[in-house]
């Protein structure tokens, strides 16, 4: 019997220490070796199988040009092994990325990941839905007025 | 107890039903007499209580410009009353709207979708996020080069 409180609160977990502080030192505890990203469209490693030390190099890169970034949790869903979070996202955009100068303007996002576990409790995949068209947005509004 | 796999069905029936067959008569078979838009980027209903009138202009209104669009369900998550659903859609562009004349050409798009349900077994909102930054660059491809 999968404990499916104890997925949610390690998911918690996982989003606050990795995502949000950027601890890569903390991303071997939660993952399997190989993390696949089943569907993420607009992720650059969509589609990919990653070990930890590409997961790293992932995460550093997302990071880069939001590091304030904080997830908002809004619900946890779980059922058998997957665990699905709706989120809300804010980050202040203080980093260059590729068309897109640093503006120091704060950028919003909404979510949807259905998070995968293997049977040792390791997050082995996620498949994910952003709201990428309201980042566009807010980017191009930016770079209008900055 | 809720009955997980009792939902997960209802929701694959009403999603074909209502959604690829635009069947507004079966609306009220499925829906509670309230149904919230909780979040739901880019919907021109987010954020409202809609009755079921209300929800069958939507549906139409929704449909009109992709007639033929399909739900390709991927997975279902059951949690207590809510059934998370991942999805694929395709549709031909086959009705205008605005700044969108019909094209014929193939929209693809996906998305994840928490339906919640009330304690009779009828939907009464969700929690959606779709990427609707591909159907825009999808749309506007198809402008370009119709």
């Amino acid at each position: 019997m999968v404990d499916s409180q104890a997925h949610k609160d390690r998911l918690v977990q996982f989003i606050h220490e990795v995502w949000d502080c950027g601890r890569e030192d903390a991303v071997g505890r939660y993952l399997a070796p190989n993390y696949t990203l089943h569907h993420d469209p607009g992720d650059p490693w969509d589609g990919r199988v990653l070990n930890l030390d590409e997961y790293k190099d992932r995460l550093r890169l997302s990071r880069a040009p939001f590091p304030d970034q904080m997830f908002d949790v809004q619900r946890l869903f779980a059922d058998g092994d997957t665990v699905v979070m709706t989120w809300l996202w804010k980050a202040t955009h203080l980093g260059d990325f590729p068309g897109f100068p640093a503006t120091g303007h704060v950028i919003r996002m909404s979510g949807a990941t259905a998070y995968f576990f293997d049977p040792a409790g390791r997050l082995s995949g996620h498949w994910q839905i952003t709201d990428r068209l309201s980042v566009f947005q807010q980017l191009h509004a930016n770079k209008a007025t900055p």
